[in-house]
């Protein structure tokens, strides 16, 4: 049966590598080790007493409509929830026929290049980017065209240079990126729009962490408002909960939604519509933004608390990103030390994280680590980057 | 821009078709229309007050991790509950790994012809077949191989020769199939099973009613546990909620869920797992079996008032199966008579049903349609077959 499984696999499922977050998590779950390797939110970002009170008050009042069949586009109360609160924050002009609920920001990733990819399309990616997107994408068997990230974006030769192949869409994270913490500046921002504006290409800039910012202004989106083929993506999960699975796609390009919505209707008909009664009945209910403030102050004392204990116990060689939000700190060691090898000797000292790796592609051996901030408390952290520091001096010197 | 959104469309979602009953979900929820074109369970089947006890339970054990990311492959519990029940009432040998959680059933039509289908690969499929599935299936532009579905299961002969073709699977629905209604008998279960076991396929065996049968006895699955390539689709939506989406794939072939699960991840992470704890909390605390008898003995009633009502309202030459389980009817036209071209005229009169076409391939104007009965009261169902009949008297006289 296995050789004959290997004939019967489709070619698309054999380019999608399995997620090495996903794959460690396992280990990484092991309450013995320190892990700095996953994405997962601070449990303190679940406002589980309000999130009981509004399951109460749904159940009486909503009944059988919470656990009915639904539509596909996502409860019209949420998407008014959704556009009313972009439109007052950012000036743009949505309605909810601009706003389809998903299954997560996950699957916004899959339904954009099920409608968008043919085998060989190109999509331009930063370097490094989400391995969660990457793994989406592959799906489809793309070209990738990675375009170097750097401390103020994305280089702009590099991104003009990736233009000149068929590209379908751009994949960005402009706010404290993913692997990198890393944020775009309002100028790079502006570079990129002027160049977009002239591309028949899509631009796609997820935004799951652009409420978590612990330092310096909000700066405004590249595409969202102002290109007409913009597409962008928000979620409940940094906020109010990942578990449920509720994110959303925000374009005034409602002839792709429609597409996107088919696309949705053959993958899962529609997003668990209780919880979107659930996360919609508590942001009516409760201060989502005095909620956001704490979560944000947390993480800021707890990335703070992780770079002084990188000050610590680090080489002076080893370099990392300074995020002013999100949930990730970027690590480079010296040039030719592989993280990757790095990786068995730290779970050996009980130490998780995410080699460089799989955020790129096809490298091998980079010299690139990325790190988990939100989901330890502060002891934790000192132990834990005591310890990675002490195997890197025994690696480095 | 619309000319540029054709030339960035993906083949793929051009060759799928939008759901016929997604597209009239909105006609037909006009309140003043009697709609027998959806498939929803009638709202008794949703123990609301049961699953509001548990919420408040699962909320108060569990804490965070109802709301925190969570495993692809679901909550190991609900697994387990699932290989207890299925080994329990069908002697499967099933463990949890032989159990992966799907953002319900559509889902795991999708993530299936994902990890399968290259384009142009084989797929059998009943004739007619659910609409959803070959919406499903369409994304992955394959060869339809569809095989006549008789009153006593697959036409043998048309199956033999279609496995004469490039299949990769077959995609059966055995019980009280929709959109007919029809369940093969266990003499057309063992032909089939005979006829598979020689072939490097695998089979997939939807089973989202077997519980609901309110007469003759339950008869054995066609592959699951003899086939070492079956794989068997089941889901809480008709016996809890559909709202929830929340189902399931079982397989012996560890080896093709493990690639089911890189595409889940890639797809949407994982199922919502604050449902997956509340169902799993319902059913350990609840007879589930007295809960699925009351369903039954409803739907069996207004089974029979539709039947009984046909019997009264439509001219004799218009022919209906008659299910022993399930939710839906399927009725034949005299040949020549287009149920589609009879859909607008029904609409004027107030009544809506599915017409056959979108449940074949590339067929137009069939003289079929899809009637549900599992979501009208008595009163509403005498009086939509009342009008139906009258159109279709009119139409055929």
């Amino acid at each position: 049966m296995e050789h004959l499984l290997e004939e019967l696999l489709s070619d698309r499922i054999k380019a999608t590598p399995p997620s090495f977050i996903r794959s460690i998590l396992k280990t990484a779950s092991n309450p013995e080790i320190i892990s700095f390797a996953g994405g997962l939110p601070n449990p303190v970002s679940f406002p589980q007493e309000e999130l009981l009170v509004s399951m109460e008050r749904i159940v009486r009042t909503y009944g059988s409509s919470l656990f009915q069949y639904s539509i596909t586009a996502g409860l019209p109360e949420l998407r008014q929830y959704i556009a009313d609160r972009y439109n007052q924050k950012f000036g743009l002009h949505l309605s909810i026929d601009n706003i389809l609920i998903t299954t997560g920001s996950q699957q916004a990733l899959d339904l954009i290049s099920k409608v968008l990819l043919n085998k060989g399309d190109g999509v331009i990616v930063e370097k490094p980017s989400y391995l969660g997107a990457i793994q989406a994408f592959s799906q489809y068997q793309p070209n990738f065209y990675p375009v170097e990230l750097t401390e103020s974006g994305l280089n702009i030769e590099h991104l003009q240079a990736a233009l000149q192949n068929d590209v379908k869409f751009i994949y960005t994270i402009p706010d404290f990126q993913n692997p990198t913490g890393l944020t775009y500046s309002a100028e790079n921002r502006d570079r990129i729009y002027e160049i977009l504006k002239e591309q028949d290409i899509f631009l796609v800039e997820d935004d799951p962490y652009g409420d978590l910012r612990f330092e310096g202004e909000r700066l405004p989106y590249i595409g969202a408002g102002r290109l007409p083929n913009s597409i962008l993506l928000g979620t409940f999960s940094k906020t109010v909960t990942p578990g449920m699975r509720t994110g959303f796609i925000i374009s005034e390009n409602t002839e792709l939604l429609k597409y996107i919505s088919v696309a949705k209707e053959a993958s899962d008909l529609h997003t668990n519509i209780f919880s979107q009664y659930l996360i919609w009945d508590y942001l009516e209910h409760n201060d989502y933004d005095a909620h956001i403030a704490q979560i944000r102050k947390l993480y800021q004392t707890q990335a703070q608390f992780m770079m002084d204990a990188m000050d610590r116990y680090f080489p002076k060689s080893v370099q990392y990103t300074r995020p002013h939000g999100g949930m990730f700190l970027w690590v480079t060691l010296p040039e030719g030390i592989s993280a990757l090898s790095l990786f068995p000797k730290a779970l050996e000292k009980k130490i998780a994280f995410v080699p460089g790796d799989p955020f790129y592609i096809g490298m091998k051996d980079t010299n690139t680590m990325r790190l988990n901030y939100t989901n330890a408390d502060s002891e934790t952290i000192d132990e834990g980057i005591h310890r990675l520091g002490d195997l890197l001096k025994d690696m480095i010197l």
